[in-house]
């Protein structure tokens, strides 16, 4: 068994590798071959604790992400890996940075399939971890030219800016407004870091123009909020990474959206259904398409495994000999 | 974080310690403060692959327990502990020997209830780990005088005679039929090796006598038989140590005794209850007990809190330093 620390794991997740593996696991799910239980919730004193299994008859792995704690306190998030055909327990890892990294790849994926072709220029609301890993899922999908950057905190814009742009090796503006912003912009992303403090809303459906497709993940939990209701009635298709009755129930956008009539369920389609080709991802090049995730335990055990995989190509990690001893009848 | 493999966890399992962390976990999970949801059980291509979580509110621990495999390849068993207040992972250990082990000391808290206070007889049914550990759990709660075993098997039987009579240091005796191995005895332990072959039947109710207690463990999958519906119809009380809809899913006895109507659902209380004290654990002396279970998170997370303190305390296992990165907001 090989444990990954935070850091081994930040070094491995190369983002064109993930999105590749989100891809192939989102496609092996919508062919009917992994076994996806609605994820395990449980309230605790002061936060959560959530678990998140699948089994991927597909590609023969199968796992779980766990994470626990609350908006306040922080969060931990762990990732087993588990190979089906001999039962052996192939790796066990932090997924603080890798959390942020599959959902990232899985905007990748839907970017790929519902952006324009042509689209060239990305905004960035939000200036966290999630921000980079969403614009770098985005890199890794379209040929981006600009990329501008808004968060409400002036430093962290232009450091966001300063960093995005070495590391892309594009030109990556910070801008005084998320108007501003968005303005031109063919895809959006918004990953902001939603504390549940205040509105929240980031970004406005009003600013949407038409072919923009907007990725929004940050509205995980019913207090959460960083979309507005606006940003559901404008676009005209809308995609999940999970399944309707989930996304219902613990995405706060998504809640008031329905509260408001602005959630019309005949826009709505799975992810899985446009990868598979079942269903377009957009209609046309002026449509306004929206992406909303809120993560599933396909996009970590996938992203986990092609984790694992390097780690064993390069030697990183610490190998545990012996953990978890089997067990005959 | 502790990491502790398959020896280490063996060693620090002592019996009398995991009785009373057995029973104190009954008993939070009594008094409402705990949560346990039903176990996840997700199908894979050869096998099963279990989740069974716990957030206990009265100690301030969390955790679960992930295991996987078939009866014919073999099973995998990982135990996790949290600290909630802080939320920091404690320690993540081999549960291949503490299942079996948790197993016992449950059995051991039923017989402290259920017994009568001065069984001094104990048949043992079943040669392998779990007649062991079923057997240490009934001996750190009676004052045991005399054990028979039996198992098919001859060789097997006689060295668990011998390694069980080294151990308890009183005397331990193969019996050639299980007949006369329980003849006499005032406690059972039906531990068999259910591999779901044939029709898997080791105790039978008619053997039962006026008193007597039967605990039985064996059955845990709808495939798995060890005791047939008579154990269950001339039992006066029948205490489980799950919810009623669970065993009614999960243990092949229970159905089948559900089948045989043998299974009155108002002679069944679940074990929580008798540790609080709101139900007896048996009518008069005369009464036949039955004790059947198939397993919960409280035990295994209990059991598993207990090995982890008692690894601090001796400086057993191996530490690793920054796993799980805290994500701040």
């Amino acid at each position: 068994m090989l444990l990954l620390n935070a850091r081994e794991v930040e070094r491995l997740a190369d983002m064109p590798r993930l999105v590749a593996a989100v891809e192939a696991g989102v496609r092996e799910q919508a062919a009917g071959q992994v076994v996806l239980p609605p994820r395990l919730n449980l309230p605790n004193g002061r936060g959560f604790f959530r678990l998140m299994p699948t089994v991927m008859n597909g590609s023969g792995i199968m796992g779980f992400k766990a994470f626990h704690g609350s908006v306040q306190d922080g969060v931990r998030y762990f990732i087993a890996i588990y190979e089906q055909a001999s039962g052996r327990l192939l790796a066990m890892m932090d997924a603080h940075y890798l959390t942020a990294a599959r959902t990232g790849a899985t905007t990748g994926v839907a970017t790929r399939f519902m952006a324009n072709r042509n689209a060239r220029r990305v905004a960035v609301i939000g200036s966290g971890l999630e921000a980079r890993t969403n614009l770098l899922g985005v890199c890794a999908v379209r040929e981006v030219e600009r990329v501008t950057a808004f968060s409400p905190n002036r430093e962290r814009r232009a450091a966001f800016a300063e960093r995005m742009g070495l590391e892309l090796k594009i030109e990556v503006r910070a801008c005084d407004s998320p108007e501003s912003c968005v303005e031109g912009a063919d895809i959006v992303v918004v990953a902001t870091n939603t504390t549940g403090k205040g509105d929240g809303i980031a970004f406005r459906g009003a600013w949407a123009r038409a072919g923009m497709h907007v990725n929004a993940i940050g509205s995980t939990m019913p207090k959460l909020r960083e979309i507005d209701a606006d940003s559901f009635a404008r676009a005209g298709r809308i995609v999940i990474d999970c399944q309707t009755r989930q996304i219902e129930e613990e995405s706060g956008d998504v809640i008031d959206a329905l509260a408001n009539s602005a959630y019309d369920r005949g826009k709505v389609i799975e992810l899985q259904e446009v990868v598979a080709g079942r269903a377009a991802g957009r209609a046309d090049d002026d449509q306004i398409t929206l992406f909303k995730s809120v993560g599933t335990a396909v996009q970590d055990v996938t992203a986990g495994y092609a984790v694992y995989q390097e780690a064993r190509r390069l030697g990183i990690g610490s190998e545990v000999p012996d953990f978890l001893e089997l067990k005959t009848f």
